[in-house]
Order: C-alpha cells, then structure tokens, then sequence
C-alpha cells in the first residue's frame, strides 16, 4: 500500500508518525514543499495553486491513497483535488470536527489553526457555535524549535489566554501544533481534551487498509532541503528519516 | 528615473520608504514575492533561484537602476544578477558595511540577519572580526505586527542579551528590522549605533541620480495578496501604497 501524503512542508510528517505508529508496514510516499512553506499565511489562490501542484506529483508517484495533511490545504484545496484525483484523497478538517465531537461532554468545542484555516471558517460550517482563533506565530516558533519556556509560553498566553472556560475540547488544526500539546495544556488547563486530527485520520485509515505485502522503503520529496529542515523533519516525524530524501522542483 | 526594487516580501517597502524620503520624484517599481517569503529559511540554491526570476520581472519593466533590497537575496543573488543585468545593480551587505565602518569608534561591530544572511558571512568577508547573530524569528514576528511588548521582547533578549558590551555597531541586516529599532535599543542600549543599509543605500542613490522629470507613479507588484498584506505594507512604506497594486505570478 502506497500513501501518498503532502503538507506545506515538514508539520505534515507528524501525521505520517501517527500513520506509522497504527500502520508501520505502509509505504509512505511524502512530498514537503518546503521552498514555499508556510501556506497559513498566504491567499486561497495560492494555496489552491500550490497544493494542486503538490498533488499532481504525488498522483504521478503510483500511489493508491492521497493525504492532505496540511489543514490549510484540506481547507482551501480539498474538493478540487478531490475531484481530478483518481484515488482517495482524505483531508484533516473532517476527522478533526469527528473527534471533537466524540470527545466533548458540553458540545462546546474550540479549534485553533493558520490564519488561513481559521478564515476558510471550514471547522465553524459543521459546528456553528465552535470558538475560533488564528495562531499564526505557532508555525515559526515552531519550526526554530521554541516549543517549550517562557517565549513560546507567552505566545500560547497571547493566543489561548483568553479562552473560554466552558470549552473543554480543543481541536490542533494545525500539523505543528502536537508538538504544543505540553505548553498549550499548561494554559488552558489540563481538563481539556486536545484533539490531533492526524491521530483519528490513522485510526480511520488503519480501518481501511488490508497489508498484504512488506513495504518498499518510505520515500520523501522536499521542494527546499538542508541539515536543519532535515534536524526539523527528524522531530516532528520522531525518528530518523529513513529511506530515499530527495530534492524535487514543483 | 525607474528604480527596480525587489524583496522577498513587504520588508523591503522600508527601503523604498528611505529611498522616496531622499528622493521623492524617483519613480519606483517594486516587486514583493509575497507567494514565497521568507527566503532567509531556504537554501542557497532556492534562494539564487527565486531572487533571479524576481530580477529577471524586473528587468522586462524598462528600469534604469537595479536594487535587490533583500539582505538574503544580495547575500546570494548579486553576483549572478549583476553579471546578467543590462543595468546597474545594488545591493545592501556593502553599504551596511560602508555604513558601520564609518560609525563605529571602536571598530567593534555586529551584524543581524536572517539565518541565511548569517551563514552567508558576507559581512564576515569585509570585517572579519564582526560579531553576527541570526534571528530567524524577528521576521515572522513583525509581519504579526509584534514590534513592541513581552513576546517581541523576550525574543529581542534570547538573540542579543549576551551581545559582547564593546560592540559599539550594530548592522540591521533585515529589511523587517528597523522597525524593531525600538526594542532593539532596549535591549543592546542607547549608545549602540544602528545601521540601517537602506538609509545609507538612499543616500548614495541621491548622489547618483538626477532627476529632469516628473515621476509617472509608482507601481507595485506582489506574488501574493491579500487585505493583511497591504496593511503591513503600509506598516514598512510609512505611508498608503499609492499607484498601482498587482499581483503577478513568476
């Protein structure tokens, strides 16, 4: 089973961890554009542009199953995409809205992402009454590696401080934001239950698919790449890139 | 008199803005690669890749004088785009440097910039004893809009808290940086002297040019836009952006 997966560059690959923790015998074929990362602060018609663009070479890669793993793409991109491919393609904002709402106890249920994701407003059109908020410094600190002290705790304060009490489940629509589960628990407390929708979407998927034969070697294409995008890619993914990286033009 | 100028986003509207205060009758012909920022994270290769197609668009709109006022971009660009360009080219290491060296007292300067201007060591190259520091986070943080308060700066302290006491200058080497100048200066002290290129690049192109008409209005492209955009772009010009705005694809 080839998987093709794609994210704005690398926060998808916390997505493909979860997809290996369930399935370690899948084939995943991931594409990072990182020359062009972030996606959350740009226009619907470039994310469009560029996310169709990222699809495309994945579809030309043999694979059987796409993945959307970055939100702002799954927000802005999906249903084109959707539309052209020749395989299934899942997206993140479906699986995290299921989650949510198998989570909550009140139905008050709140989701933070890009400023791009917040603004599609795809979260509120299937839980009207959902408590948004955009974090669009989440991304680069990041990505510099500030996922714990006083300044990224400043950040999350700036952001979530605010928050409303009755909230008690709170959906990362961001692939980066996992890895700000610890920091984010710590402000709005640890009642709340905080939602990875890379988590579910693996859950589903591990429903879906039948193993038959042993895995070919994961492959990962990167549209920008150095040691430290490399460093980066190792912590979302939680272990050694293995398998083929190569650097690729879109 | 058209003045080409290129960024690899809205920073360089800082430089614009020196350049119209020494010479308000130039007309300039700005182009924002607003799809694509920032360059200051990618790799050499993407970076001479993308900073070229900025030049090349440049070149096709009847300019008569070249600026790449991206720090990244002439950290890694110049050569290439001088060599190919019908017209003169400047770039901004250099007059940071001039600059420097005519203020300091000491000869104890620094420089900050992106991690790519960094490691570049373009200003290592003119004064090899210089003191540098990347501070890959101030961009991401004045496109938010957080030039002033705790979170901008902490992170003004993680970078320069334990700048060495006797640097005397210090070189912005970042369009985004005077605009934290402010904060800056709270942190390095009052008697440290900033270097903003851009000042010192207006300042020599006043001596260059001489104007014998009127300018026809100024023209600005972007890769990318939306409402956001152009209110930090009149953050950086000072000023609304009159004349005309469009968005190209490279």
């Amino acid at each position: 089973m080839r998987i093709g997966v794609f994210d704005s560059g690398l926060g998808g690959l916390t997505v493909v961890k979860q997809i290996k923790k369930i399935l370690p015998e899948v084939q995943i074929i991931y594409l990072g554009d990182t020359a062009r990362v972030p996606y959350g602060t740009r226009s619907p018609e470039i994310i469009n542009k560029f996310s169709g663009e990222c699809a495309n070479f994945l579809e030309q890669k043999n694979i059987e199953m796409l993945v959307i793993a970055c939100n702002t793409s799954s927000a802005y991109a999906f249903e084109k995409i959707q539309k052209e491919a020749k395989m299934p393609v899942y997206e993140m904002i479906s699986w995290g809205v299921k989650e949510a709402w198998e989570k909550t106890k009140n139905g008050k249920i709140g989701v933070i992402g890009t400023r791009a994701t917040i603004y599609s407003h795809k979260h509120k059109n299937e839980i009207s009454n959902i408590w948004e908020r955009a974090c669009p410094l989440f991304v680069p600190l990041v990505e510099e590696g500030e996922i714990e002290g006083e300044i990224i705790e400043g950040v999350v304060n700036k952001y979530l401080g605010d928050m409303p009490k009755e909230i008690d489940t709170l959906i990362l629509g961001c692939t980066h934001y996992p890895v700000l589960a610890g920091v984010i628990r710590k402000v709005v407390g640890g009642e709340v239950a905080l939602v990875d929708p890379g988590e579910r979407l693996a859950k589903e998927l591990s429903k879906l698919i039948k193993i038959n034969e042993l895995s070919q070697g994961d492959e990962y294409y990167f549209t920008d790449m150095n040691e430290r995008y490399l460093q980066v890619a190792q912590m979302f993914l939680g272990e050694k890139i293995m398998g083929k990286v190569q650097k690729i033009s879109l």
